[in-house]
C-alpha cells in the first residue's frame, strides 16, 4: 500500500510575485531629504553609496517599501521555525483541518550531517556525517514510521473521523505548503538568523575596511548563528531572489556583517 | 516677503505602485484547502462567495498578500494620527532634520465645519459650519501665525542655526510628505477607524441580510467612528484605490459593516 | 517499554505573572483628555462607562497597557495555530533541537466530537460524537503510532543521532510548552477567533440594546467562528484570567459582540 | 498675557509600572532546554553567562517577556520620532482634539549645540555651540512665536472654534504626554538607534575580547548613530531604568556593541 507515499529531501521556494529593486530603496530613502521631489523613476539606476550608508547606519525602513511573494513547500518542522518570524511576514498555509494532507514526507539527504558530536554544547551543537549504516537505519526508521502513520490516517478518514482528529499522529516531517508575503527588510532579518555564520574576526573586519565590499564573503558575520540545516536551505533560496532583485542591497547587507538594518 | 508662502486645503494620495487584486486573496486563501494546487492564475476571475466568506468570518491573513505603495502629502497633524497605525504599514517621511521644509501650510476649506457644537461630548463631538466672519478670522489667524513662523525659520537658517532647531516653532499644519507601503488588510483597518460612521441599526442589519450586499451604503457600520475630517479625506482617497484594485474585497468589507477582517 | 509513555487530554494554561486591571485601561485612556493629570491611582475604582465606550468605539490602544505572562502546555498542533498570532504576543517554546522531548502525547477526551458530519462544508464543518467502538479505535491508532515513534526516537538518540534529526517523525500531538507574553488587547483578538461562536441575530442585538450588558451570553457574536476544539479550550482558560483580572473590560468585550477593539 | 506660558528644556520619563528582571530573561530562555521544568523562581539569581550568550547570538525573544510602562512628557517633535518605533511599543497620547493643550513649550538648554557646522553631510551633521547672542536670538524667536500662536489658540477656543481646528498653527515644540508600554527588547532597539554612537574600531573590538565586558564604555558601537539631541536625552532616561531593573541584560547589550538582539 505504501508505494504511493513519497519521500524526498526537496525544499522548494518559488517567487510568485515581486515588486522590488534597489531603486525602491532609494525612492523611499530620498523622501527624507527631497520630500515631494523624491518621486523619481523607480526603474532608474541605483546609487551604491546611499544604500551602503543606509545599511551601515541601520536606517531600516527604506528597505520595507517593496514586496516579495513566495510559495514555499517544506516539512512542518521547518514551518514551525519559520512562523516565529512575526514582523513583516504574512502567512497562509495548507490546513490539516480542511484538507487531506498529501503522503509526502521529508527525509534527510545523504550529505546532511545526522550525528551529533558528543560533548558539543546546546546552541553550538556540532554535527558529523552518518556512516552508511547509520544513514540507512535513520531512513528506515523514518520511513516505517511515516508509512504506518499515514496508513492509519487514511483508515481513520475512510471511517469518517474528522481530518483534524485523524492527523494528530502525523509526524512533523510531513510536507506543508504556504504563501509568504514579505519585504527586503524582513528577508534580511530572516537571513541574519537562519543562515549559519561564524563570528567575523576583528582582524578580518580590519582588513575589510580597506577592501571593496563585494569581496566580503558569506560566513563572516558580527554575530554567529547556528540554524537548523533545513531552514538554512530555505533561507539560501530566499537569498538568491533577494540577490537577483536587489543586488546592491544584498551586497551592502553582506558588508554590514549580515546584521539586518 | 510672505507671498511665496502657499496656503492650501489639498490632501494628496498617489498610488505609486500596486500588486493587488481579488485573485491575490483567493490564491492565498486556497492554499489552505488546495495546498500545492493553489497556484492558479492570479489574473483569473475571482469568486465573490469565497471572499465574502473570508471577510464575514474574519479570516484576515489572505488579505495581506498584496502590496500598495502610496505617496501622501498632508500636514503634520494628519501624519501624527496616521503613524499611530503600526501594523502592516511602512513609512518613510520627509525629515525636518535633513531638509529645509517647504513653505506650504494647510488651511481648512470653506466647507469644513470649524465650530464645535457646545455641550457635545468628547469622543462624539459635533461640529457646525463657521459663519463667513468666523472663517475669515480663523484663516487670518492661521496665516499670520504661519507666515511669522516661517520667516523666523528662514532667518535662523540663514544665520547658521541647525535645521532641527530652527524648525521647533513651526506649526503642525506645515506640509510633509511620505511613502507608505501597506496591504489590503492594513488599509481596511485604517478605513474602519478613520472614516466617519454612525452605528448601523439592527433593523438595517436585518434588512441587509436579504438584500444584495452591493446596496449596503457607506455610513452604516457595526461600530461608530468619529475621525478628524482631514484624515477622513485621506482615508477616502485610499479607499478609492482599494475599490478600484480589489472591488470584491471592498464590497465584502462594506457588507461586513466596515469591520476589518 | 511503552509504559513510561503518557497519554493525556490535559491542556494547561498557568498565569505566571500579571500587571493588569481595568484601572490600567482607564489611566491609559485618560491621558488623551487629561494629559499630565492622568496619573491617578491604578488601584482605584474603574468606571464601566468609559471602558464600554472605548470598546464599542474600537479605541484599542488603552487595552495594551498591561501584561500577562502565561505558561502553556499543549500539543504541537495547538501551538501551530497559536503561533499564527503575530501581534502583541511574545513566545519562547521548548526546542526539539536542544532538548529531548518528553514522552507525553495528546489524545482526545471521550466527550470530544471525533467524527465529521458528512456533507458539512469547509470552514463550517460539523462534528459528531464517536461511538464507543470508534473512540477506542481512534485511541488505539494514536497510541500505537506514538509509542512506535517514540521508541524509534529513543533508539536513534542512543545511537548518537542528533535530536533535531531523530525527532523528524514525532507526531504533532506530542506535548510542548511555552511562555507567552501578551496584553488584554491581543488576548481579546485571540478569543475573538479561537472560541466557537454563532452569528448573533439582529433580533438579539436589538434586545441587548436595552438590556444590561452583563446578561449578553457567550455564543452570540457579530461574526461567527469555528475554531478547533483544542485551541478553544486553551482560549477559554485564558479568558478566565482576563475575566478575573479585568472584569469590566471582559464584560464590555462580550457586549461588543466579541469583536476585539 | 503671556506670563502664564511656560518655557522649559525638561524632558521627563517616569517609570509607572514594571515587571522586569534578568531572571525573567532566564525563565523564558530556559523553556527551550528545560520545558516544563523552566518554571524556577523569578526572583532568584540570574546567570551572566546565559544572558551574554543570548545577546551575542541574537536570540531576541527571551528579552520580550517583561513589561515597562513609562509616562513621558516631551514636545511633539520628539514624539514624532518616537512613534516611528512600531514593534513592541504601545502608545496612548494626549489629544489635541479632545483636550485644550497646556501652554508649555520646549526651548533648547544653553548647553545644547544649536548651530550646524557648515559643510557637514546629511546623516552625519555636526553641531556647534551657539554664541550668547545666537542663543538669545533663537530663544527670542521661539518664545515670540509660541506666545503669539498660543494667544491666537485661546482666542479661537473662546470664540467656539473646535479644538482640532484651533490647534493647527501650534508649533511642534509644544509639550505632549503619553503612556508607553514596552519591553526590554523594544527598549534596546530604541536605544540602538536613538543614542549617539560612533563606530567601534576593530582594534577596540579586539581589545574588548579579552577584557571584562563591564568596562566596554558607551559610545563604542558596531554601527554609528546620529540621533537628535532631545530624543537622545529621553533614551538615556529610559536606559537608566533598564540598567536598574535588568543590569546583566544591560551590560550584555553594551558588550554586544549596542546591537539589539
Amino acid at each position: 500500500m505504501a508505494d504511493f507515499i513519497k519521500f524526498t529531501s526537496e525544499l522548494k521556494v518559488d517567487l510568485m510575485e515581486c515588486s522590488a529593486s534597489d531603486c525602491h530603496v532609494m525612492a523611499a530613502a530620498r523622501v527624507s531629504t527631497k520630500g515631494n521631489e523624491a518621486k523619481f523613476d523607480w526603474t532608474g539606476e541605483a546609487r551604491t553609496g546611499l544604500i551602503k550608508y543606509l545599511m551601515s547606519n541601520r536606517h531600516g525602513t527604506p528597505f520595507e517599501h517593496n514586496y516579495f511573494e513566495f510559495f514555499i513547500s517544506a516539512p512542518i518542522f521547518v514551518f514551525r521555525e519559520f512562523h516565529r518570524h512575526r514582523i513583516g511576514f504574512s502567512y497562509n498555509e495548507e490546513s490539516g483541518r480542511y484538507k487531506q494532507l498529501e503522503p509526502k514526507f521529508y527525509i534527510p539527504a545523504r550529505e546532511r550531517d545526522l550525528m551529533q558530536v558528543p560533548g558539543s554544547k546546546p546552541g553550538r551543537y556540532e554535527y558529523a556525517p552518518a556512516s552508511d549504516d547509520d544513514y540507512r537505519q535513520v531512513l528506515s526508521h523514518l520511513e516505517e514510521s511515516c508509512v504506518d502513520a499515514y496508513e492509519k490516517y487514511l483508515e481513520m478518514l475512510e471511517h469518517g473521523v474528522a481530518k483534524e482528529v485523524a492527523r494528530m499522529h502525523l509526524p512533523v516531517n510531513i510536507y506543508s505548503s504556504m504563501y509568504v508575503a514579505c519585504n527586503a527588510r524582513s528577508i534580511m532579518a530572516f537571513l541574519s538568523l537562519r543562515q549559519k555564520r561564524t563570528k567575523r574576526e576583528p582582524s578580518v573586519l580590519n582588513a575589510s575596511a580597506t577592501e571593496p565590499w563585494s569581496i566580503v564573503y558569506k560566513g563572516e558575520a558580527f554575530f554567529p548563528s547556528n540554524p537548523m540545516k533545513e531552514i538554512n536551505i530555505v533561507a539560501d533560496k530566499m537569498e538568491e531572489f533577494l540577490a537577483e532583485k536587489m543586488p546592491i542591497t544584498w551586497g551592502a547587507f553582506k558588508e554590514a556583517g549580515y546584521v539586518a538594518p
